[in-house]
């Protein structure tokens, strides 16, 4: 997606030659015009996928997620953290590490909201070593629902978010940007899309 | 709004006559349709104030000041929570205390994100003890920007919120649905709007 890249170029920041902030437009402040053009894009990639639901996860999905839904015509469901204590037995649950915290912690959704019925799309702002996206499929299955479609804003292509899920669950998945890599300061885009 | 106070009548779930749950379509599961009824009638009674940003709070917040944004053409900023640590120099803070979870968490947003010439919406799904708002209006404060709304989806009228806002600042709130109270489990809502 041209437009997300030339963003990222303009105003991504690279840290250390590895990490990557877009928090101007993706993930603090939110640029809701870009948001409507990713949604757009989502659902062109997805649109033969007869979603009924979509699934993200706390915080910054959240707002893709909820702009992204106004295509499909669908309700969004996240996926709410919890650091410690009990789950209750109304709720599908899984576990994720955060690499960047180093640390597990408990994911949630209440049944009430994923029925077998439901074909969802998973929904979330970066892909890298997929275990935020492992832990929604989790749930997803769970449910005893279909995961029919993950969409990604940024994935970093150089890490194995993507080999993880596919050995997950055989699914269509979309980034809308993939970083090959860094050369400094400077990103380096595969040329996918 | 009466669309919305029919959904709460219809979907709200009021929990040992005095906590009233509404997951099923504000802040855990998302009516995305029913967000965009809330974003124009927040955007008919705050177009008059040149909003140039919205601002709300993780996580609740984000999904509704995210669609709301689409109708003030303006971007979107969410305060993160921070449990422990430093804060950076970077960001404006406050202290917010949380009922619920009788303890103080922190709220920061980049600077960046704030500007002394920005006149600021605050949005939030929920308003009762005022701590949350509080904690975005001294954000607001702290960038030298001006606090120009507080747009609240439910009100719980019975508590101290309103006020305590408006000590700290002399602003328009506007509350879409107001509860008065609870009758066992039926919702009686303030006559306003």
């Amino acid at each position: 997606m041209d437009l997300l890249k030339e963003r990222i170029l303009k105003d991504g920041r690279v840290i250390d030659g590895r990490i990557i902030k877009v928090d101007n437009f993706l993930n603090h402040q939110l640029d809701i015009d870009l948001f409507n053009e990713i949604g757009k894009e989502f659902y062109r990639r997805f649109a033969a996928k007869n979603i009924t639901r979509i699934l993200t996860i706390e915080t910054s999905g959240v707002a893709i997620a909820a702009i992204t839904a106004q295509y499909f015509h669908v309700p969004v469901v996240f996926a709410k953290k919890q650091e410690a204590g009990n789950l209750s037995p109304e709720v599908f649950a899984s576990e994720v590490y955060s690499f960047t915290k180093d640390k597990y912690y408990k994911i949630r959704v209440d049944k009430r909201f994923i029925q077998p019925t439901d074909r969802v799309l998973i929904i979330d702002d970066f892909l890298a070593q997929g275990n935020a996206v492992c832990g929604l499929i989790d749930i997803v299955q769970a449910a005893r629902a279909e995961v029919a479609g993950v969409g990604i804003v940024i994935e970093k292509g150089f890490q194995k978010g993507r080999e993880k899920i596919l050995k997950r669950a055989p699914v269509q998945i979309e980034s809308l940007a993939i970083i090959k890599g860094f050369q400094g300061d400077k990103i380096i885009f595969e040329n996918t899309d």
